[in-house]
């Protein structure tokens, strides 16, 4: 994190009670035409509910992280909830341990891992094949038992899914600038790490003991050695009560969005099976008096964007609309539908598109957008912005911002 | 150059390999309403393969400085290319000797000068009646014959054209922190040169015994004083290679805008004597493996739009349009059409209006513009922007830029 400042700061001292506020999520949303139809995912699905939601709100396009910039699933999420995602960062190595639910501590440090392959000391195979989950499992217990590290503290490796797993070291005074092992490139070594402070000499003693103990338990194993990168120490972010007042429950599905929320300080409800699993637990919970913000997270339009997948895609979508019925039937103070990034199903992956994004409230500036939709929403009131707009002008209809100035 | 970040560094950590892009410039391309046609000159001319290629494309309007700020030529450039110009600044010294194509030299101190008439030592004509070049070029000639300077270093002093020249000094340790001499306004004397910090005393010593010797030289002339303005010392900025990880190649055939692109640390094509031939270039060079960013700069409704001819400034565009095909013809990666600042023809100069931009590419999120013009491209995808996010809208529709964060 930098130290310079942002319009965020400004909200923080603006900040009074106010209305209840529904962030619905859907997970890289925003897309480009399918060749075939010519339509993006949302264009192409039937939406009846979003069409009626957004021809009575204000809409347009957000801009997650900046022009050009292709969003991970950090950023995006920080973005919509008012962290400028160039001032606060996640490290992937913090990532991977929100996204298998561990529960960091302040001070823990955290690496990802990739399970690999070597011969004669060069890495031949970066994924070790795209190793089997259960494989990684067994793999991360042999060298948990081997392990006999005379250290202070705790170590933990826990599997992530095929290749991936995630370190975490707890101790005293462990620093987190550590360079990666990871040579990026087959045919190499992997590389020391070096401590790229006083403060992580120790951890880099640590890791190497680490490694050592850890090469030795995965001779002869499919994987035989560990790749480390994205090495960050956690230290929690002002949460969004501290900074907005808010207090947020999460409703996500998945360990990551649910990690990232507890980033933030929100509260984890429980983990629903299904988007009407989490509608219906929206309903339950509305009015509870603790909480303000509510985080709902669509975690398939992703999926399918990923997938290569424009027919999934626009089922999710149009799965999400006939459920969103359970969302008006409370009618929330606030409710803001958006995305963290888009993914574009002819792409196959995130992207950098500006992101359709819906906010409806008794306060909303309602335009001539009639259906919720890239092309639509451009024109829209909101116009096009820095996703960080977002949380001010979800704040503002809630009634939660005081006026600036006399 | 001042040490505040911009989203451009950001660019920089992501940069990978990728698609070739196309850069055709239209200087002064975007405009006002004409009053008698009621349209700009981009609406008033023919384009069915502007139109084509904008129908295809995603649109926008860049405002290239900030709002409401009237680029130079120079601002222009550098923001189009990534480089925010209220961080990257070019002093009219070094502009003007890139103007006349003069290799400038790291260290060299440069000046803009302007030929002018005194009378009993007052400035009557800061112009000395916008001078005949051949007059200038023959004066600079007698100047520069008769000093005798004892300078251990070299003294250039080039026409630019009419009353216009640029005085360039090469030496070990001259600053470049001068203020000027031109008064700006006739009946008062030249100012003395004055130093602004301790390196730059040499430079006032030298220009003081270089302006007393030109003077005599000049007594009795038309032109019988120079005024200096705008010096600064010349450090090359970081090259487009460097930071974006372009290798480019300008294929203008004005000087000032080869001066930027050396600036920027392209290669310089052949000067085309016409667009026609510029597109001729692009062909002959875009499958050359060692250019990955292409320059082309069309001057003429630039020209136009200062010569207060929105006819001309139509037939420019017309030009340009006919010739298109040839673009096309090599299918670019990405194509970006836009201008580095609006010349309305109804004002006669440069102007703060954001100019309509297209880029066409694969990944590009095609909108509903049919028209590459001011109206059309105000509610494209690409919405209203700063000229400075262009570059890396470029880099992600060639694929050269990772995703941001995990």
């Amino acid at each position: 994190m930098t130290e310079h400042g942002d319009i965020s700061d400004v909200w923080e001292d603006l900040v009074q009670g106010g209305g209840k506020i529904v962030y619905l999520v859907l997970d890289g949303g925003g897309g480009l035409a399918d060749p075939f139809t010519v339509r993006t995912a949302l264009q192409g699905a039937r939406t009846p509910n979003l069409d009626r939601i957004a021809s009575a709100s204000e809409t347009g396009l957000m801009e997650p992280v900046g022009p050009g910039i292709t969003p991970g699933s950090g950023p995006g999420h920080l973005a919509m909830f008012g962290y400028d995602p160039l001032r606060y960062r996640i490290g992937r190595g913090v990532l991977s341990a929100l996204g298998v639910d561990f529960e960091l501590r302040e001070g823990d440090v955290a690496a990802r891992v990739n399970f690999a392959t070597s011969e004669a000391g060069k890495v031949v195979d970066r994924r070790a094949g795209r190793l089997d989950s259960d494989v990684n499992r067994r793999l991360c217990k042999k060298v948990l038992d081997s392990l006999e590290l005379e250290f202070d503290g705790e170590l933990y490796l826990e599997t992530v899914s095929e290749h991936r797993a995630v370190l975490v070291l707890r101790g005293e005074g462990l620093g987190g600038e550590l360079t990666d092992t990871d040579p990026q490139a087959t045919g190499r070594e992997p590389l020391p790490p070096q401590a790229q402070d006083e403060g992580s000499r120790r951890t880099v003693e640590l890791v190497n003991r680490f490694l050592e103990q850890a090469h030795r338990a995965l001779a002869g194993e499919p994987a035989n050695t560990l790749l480390l990168r994205g090495f960050q120490r956690y230290s929690p972010l002002p949460s969004i009560q501290q900074r907005f007042g808010l207090r947020g429950l999460c409703l996500a599905q998945y360990p990551m969005y649910r990690g990232v929320s507890r980033l933030l300080g929100m509260k984890l409800g429980p983990r629903p099976e299904s988007v009407e699993a989490m509608f219906k637990a929206l309903q339950q919970r509305y009015h509870d008096e603790d909480i303000d913000l509510f985080f709902l997270h669509v975690k398939g339009t992703d999926k399918a964007g990923e997938d290569g997948d424009w027919v999934a895609k626009v089922a999710v979508i149009e799965e999400v609309d006939r459920l969103l019925p359970r969302v008006l039937a409370i009618d929330p103070d606030v409710l803001v539908i958006t995305s963290d990034h888009s993914t574009p199903a002819v792409m196959g992956r995130h992207s950098w598109h500006p992101v359709p994004t819906l906010i409806r409230s008794q306060y909303a500036r309602i335009d001539a957008t009639q259906h919720f939709d890239e092309t639509a929403c451009a024109t829209g009131s909101l116009g096009l912005r820095p996703g960080l707009h977002l949380m001010g002008l979800a704040l503002a209809n809630a009634g939660r911002l005081k006026k600036f100035g006399a």
